[in-house]
């Protein structure tokens, strides 16, 4: 990973909003901007300078994973530490944090590491994320990562299409995909598998429970691991028996709002055109009540970025961003479906990452 | 679970403060408050009601789970909702929250949703926790709740006994063991499994890896389950072939050290001396540098809780506290052990809840 050139690009913008000084605690900003992995750091940034403070415990890790930016090993707190290095650097008279990213204990411990008279303005709460929209945009060896994590979760759902049957519980379900995610080399889930059958299909999010998988009825799998750090996601809807019409129909609304929103993913179009995309589909059919989410999301070192790809959201798709396209319907009481795809953004339009057949499967 | 109970000792610990209202949004605290198990909530607390907030999402489930507080469904931030309730509330001139567990942007946004008048003195940071001090004392259904989790984790280390082998991979290990975790009930794995095998065994937070178990070495296993939401914890190192003298003698060492801090778990001792308890065994055999962390932890909701087992660390043992005793040595470059109970404090001494065998077994 170019840790040097993410350095470079946050600098630049550093230079344009005039500030002398950034903090980065944010752990997947950090593995970002450094290539860092442990669980404790903080990364300070100046114009000419950066310096990754940790403690004693990933002395060996650190020095090994970051060489963009100087560490500095310490026995205290290293964000306050960071702060004060900052403090001293000639010319920061500023230094700004993420207000979304420190809580206001945090704040008040780095203003008390500080010389009195710059307690009350050396620290600056940026008006917008600075690490985050760099995030945003996925560079090849990213996208690589990103490619390769998705297709294990295809990988997956193959296996999975021969293991279901009707009598198992959801957790057996969600006991062999964890367990296989593992042995095809997963680092880990990048977040709790969802396996909602029959009834439970109508709750969005589902954890897999002790009930037991239906002769007839919906089957959700919700699911994505982790492969060098990045996050895939992926979203089947399989049937177990034979639908009946009013079933087959809300699926087939469902993949056609999908292919609807994944058909409108290209660089230049707005988050919310796209969620619109699937919404009409659904609106169309009577169904616009029962889509009770957003349509999608960015992923990456995190399960859930940005953009959100919902209404209202008015951030452009640009190439690189990686988003989930994941309209739903929830019937309370009755089922609920739920496709996603992952999709990357290409100059000319979007590039599926996850190509699992989506037509309607009965098992 | 006694929700009520539970809110009546907050409100009588405000009443003490001086405080007529509190907002809470930290979700394991919003658990043991109110039985709430969704991601997006928080409850409002005044001397005389306590309101949950929370969005559509949650509406049948927070109504099954909350009892001991009405339950209001909002379109906007359910904290927000939350602030401007208590503000309303008579009598309520300042609420306090918990600067540990609110961001400086959080805060931001809670003032913004106030009248503003009541902007610069109506939120009120906490100058220590609240809710935090009540969950380190485990009532009965809690405790019920953590010995059914750790004998689930002693079933599970019985069962690993069986597979571990030389030759597999570090990744095949974890895999099985959360594999059976599951089967056998588990909501999920309570951190991320640490399979840790013969250098690596040096590292205190070695991630299982595609690492080949070695013919001859040591293999740690670090590894805890969810149960009723509650989290096991436990550590034990095995040994692949036979000993030498000096590793047997490392081993003997820490397993001396950690049955002295369990045996020095009581009502009334001090954190810090059952630390010392442990580290003074280690110290006595030249091994002071190589226990490089504290002795352990508060568990329960969360996997980290107050009290710290730790040097410095003031706060004195009570009835119904639940800790982890782990000591451990890491040698760089040769080997580490560790071994972990959870232990809970009676009135009279400490009882060992995960009792599986300690001393050294080899395979």
């Amino acid at each position: 990973m170019d840790h040097f050139r993410r350095i470079g690009a946050l600098r630049r913008k550093l230079t344009r909003a005039g500030l002398p000084g950034l903090i980065v605690t944010h752990l997947p900003d950090l593995r970002y901007l450094s290539g860092f992995t442990g669980s404790s750091a903080a990364l300070a940034i100046t114009s000419r300078a950066g310096r990754l403070f940790t403690d004693g415990r990933y002395r060996v890790q650190a020095t090994e994973e970051v060489q963009a930016a100087r560490v500095e090993i310490v026995s205290g707190a290293p964000a306050s530490a960071a702060i004060q290095w900052l403090a001293a650097q000639p010319g920061v008279e500023v230094a700004g944090f993420d207000p979304a990213c420190t809580t206001v204990a945090e704040l008040a411990r780095w203003k008390a590491a500080l010389p009195s008279p710059l307690r009350r303005a050396f620290l600056s709460a940026l008006p917008a994320p600075m690490v985050e929209p760099l995030r945003r945009i996925k560079d090849e060896e990213e996208l690589a990562l990103m490619i390769e994590a998705a297709l294990v979760g295809c990988k997956l759902f193959d296996h999975m299409l021969g293991f279901i049957r009707p009598g198992l519980i959801e957790i057996e379900v969600a006991a062999e995909l964890e367990h296989q995610a593992r042995l095809m080399g997963a680092e880990g889930m990048s977040f709790e598998t969802i396996v909602a059958s029959g009834v439970r299909s109508a709750l969005p999010h589902g954890r897999a429970t002790s009930a037991t998988l239906p002769r007839r009825g919906f089957l959700t799998l919700d699911f994505g691991i982790i492969h060098g750090g990045y996050c895939s996601d992926m979203t089947r809807t399989v049937y177990l028996g034979r639908p009946k019409a009013e079933e087959r129909n809300a699926y087939n609304a469902v993949l056609e709002a999908q292919e609807a929103a994944v058909a409108a993913v290209s660089s230049g179009v707005r988050c919310d055109e796209v969620d619109e995309a699937a919404r009409s589909v659904l609106r169309r059919e009577g169904l616009a009540e029962a889509f009770s989410h957003s349509t999608g999301h960015g992923v990456g070192l995190e399960i859930h970025e940005s953009p959100r790809i919902g209404a209202g959201q008015a951030t452009r798709l640009m190439p690189g961003m990686v988003v989930t396209i994941e309209p739903g319907v929830y019937l309370a009481g009755k089922f609920g479906i739920r496709i996603e795809d992952m999709v990357a953004v290409t100059p000319t339009g979007g590039q599926v990452l996850t190509p699992a057949p989506k037509a309607l499967i009965e098992l």
